[in-house]
């Protein structure tokens, strides 16, 4: 391929992702538009990254994306040390910059008369930090605030293709590291060891942060939100793994629960009703049905075998930029889904003081039914002690 | 001891306890009254720990502190799900449950009405989510808010003589995992195998959570927000380490860069240049000096040296509940030091696509003096190949 034919190739892929992030921000003007908001202030560094491709995490200092509904660029403050980022990845250009000597709000200000929203109701993200909201009011007493975050979550929750991928890559990671956990489970490991092997594939393999890996042995496995420790795996145990990692932004997040020295025949009727569970939850996926259906079908099969009062939390979650997003797949949750949308599907049953047995995969809805994004096998698996 | 001995103890030391908590509340409340704030909102979990001695993570949903400032006690108001939690351990008893079908703007305002606060200027925190700060202004229509960080601030940044033994506690547990580290390191090995051995060392030895272990070798240490990789240590690198861990809620945070078979000249000259600048900021530490004189005293003999460009940042950060919170050692920083402050001093100096040298401890400002938290070795230490 000659220099030439690689800049066209080059500018081609710039086009196309520059495509991707107006696409978002003509869906998010419309849903303004819809709800009567005349602008956006964008500072979360989901959103950010979702709708302009950078994030600045807006923490120490002030960062944020304005966007008018109707007409005009949106504008992009970021402090200077973030201006190079910015002005390399951001796929909005008109980038406003402000040092260490200079007060963001006044460069707020400046951006919101360029746009003319002095007198705009301004939609914005839930979390949005009380000392921006005020740098925000304050450029003009007929500034209006609504919180806009239902905008943002339905603005992401159906994901395109190339970000489903991202998920899929991501779980695909995740499943490598709990393979080599499971690997390298015996009588005496610790917890902690076997959870520092599985980061370590996990990063070997292209994982570019692991924000949890929960290695839990024994009765310890009995917690649904337990830490991992330094207690050793003995003869006779369950060792839950429960790993959340990300790759390119995106989350996969899986739970797989092996056995230990064999697994007695009560351990495997427990581990056979979770599997049928988890398969008759997936099962249900398709579009056009509720959240809570797909929860109702997990929940039906485990409090059918008895053991309802033992599953003790909801069935999954949304996955995507966040690892706990829309849509939440619990009860009361109507929300439909629809092709595009993307979750764990994790039911468990807990025995406090004596253990827990929890399978989680991701899934995506298609357009006919459902695509598993993670594949590893869920066997009930013995580790010989 | 006695059971009737035992009870006496454990009373005598809830008693205790319990007094932290109310004096804290009570310097919040002076503080406030000086203000004139009339009431305060506390949202944050380090705010909600430090202030009540237990902490509900305010995101998904929401939980706080009301804190009247003149008369009235505080109110605690939890979700259904954190209730046994914050009945056990926070020292304020006044706790307001709300269940998933109840509304917590509901609770919130009784809890307004309760302590006649309908008319009050509430002082809140600059991170007060838009949708919690919505619930609030929701209250009332008479209600104000001022951003009061700086109070919650000044409240926390003179650490007590427990608080220091937490850090010091965390510091320690921090040099037990890096010289495990050093101890591992060899040509060949990876940097993320490095981490995890570092990682578990500080797992091991108690430290509750390690928000950052970074490693970092030859080329790589030039990057002061480098990242672990699965770079391997080469036959005549530099590696360095700097690494987080976390021991009953504070932080200790140190660096240490060692070399693998062997120093150069250059490299010994830079390294005793940063120890030295290390050791002259340490030196200046003293009650009544101002922040940025203590970065002066390292970036000093930086300058003198001729290596002014290659020291990129801040001489140092106060460590406590957080890993970045006043007093900040850098440039225009005139905070005047108080007994019981505490902070890094981790002077660096990096030359990029080269090498970096840090050494990072943690001190805290005495009645006459200083006082060393972190106690592991700087003398410039060779690992051979």
């Amino acid at each position: 391929m000659g220099p030439a034919e690689e800049r066209y190739k080059k500018e081609i892929a710039r086009l196309v992702n520059m495509k991707v992030f107006t696409d978002r921000m003509k869906v998010l003007r419309n849903s303004g538009k819809k709800a009567e908001i005349d602008a956006f202030l964008v500072v979360s560094d989901k959103n950010m990254r979702y709708l302009a491709g950078f994030s600045a995490l807006a923490i120490e200092r002030f960062a944020g994306i304005l966007v008018p509904v109707d007409a005009g660029n949106p504008i992009v403050i970021v402090p200077k040390l973030e201006e190079s980022k910015a002005r390399e990845r951001s796929a909005f250009k008109d980038i406003k910059t402000y040092s260490d000597s200079e007060n963001p709000a006044v460069m707020l200000e400046k951006a919101v008369k360029e746009l003319g929203l002095e007198g705009a109701t301004f939609g914005v993200e839930g979390f949005l930090p009380f000392r921006f909201y005020r740098m925000l009011v304050g450029c003009s007493s007929d500034i209006k605030t609504r919180d806009a975050s239902v905008l943002f979550s339905e603005l992401r929750v159906v994901k395109s293709e190339e970000e489903l991928g991202l998920i899929k890559k991501a779980a695909d990671v995740v499943a490598e590291g709990i393979r080599a956990g499971i690997d390298f489970i015996k009588p005496g490991v610790s917890e902690l060891t076997i959870s520092c092997q599985i980061e370590r594939v996990i990063k070997e393999s292209g994982g570019e942060s692991i924000p949890f890996c929960i290695v839990l042995s024994g009765s310890n496995s009995a917690l649904p939100h337990g830490e991992t420790s330094n207690r050793k795996v003995g003869q006779k145990d369950v060792v839950l793994m429960d790993v959340g990692a990300v790759y390119k932004g995106y989350y996969g997040d899986l739970t797989r629960t092996v056995f230990v020295g064999g697994a007695t025949k009560k351990e495997r009727e427990i581990y056979d009703v979770v599997a049928e569970a988890h398969e008759k939850a997936i099962g249900s996926v398709r579009p056009g049905i509720q959240a809570e259906k797909v929860d109702a079908a997990a929940r039906n099969v485990i409090e059918n075998a008895g053991y309802g009062q033992h599953f003790t939390h909801r069935t999954g979650h949304g996955l995507g930029l966040e690892v706990h997003e829309e849509p939440y797949i619990c009860e009361g949750n109507k929300m439909t889904l629809q092709p595009g949308m993307a979750f764990t599907i994790e039911p468990g049953i807990y025995f406090s003081g004596k253990l827990g047995v929890r399978i989680e995969d991701n899934i995506a809805v298609s357009n006919t039914g459902k695509r598993m994004l993670s594949h590893i096998s869920k066997e009930l698996t013995v580790v010989q002690s």
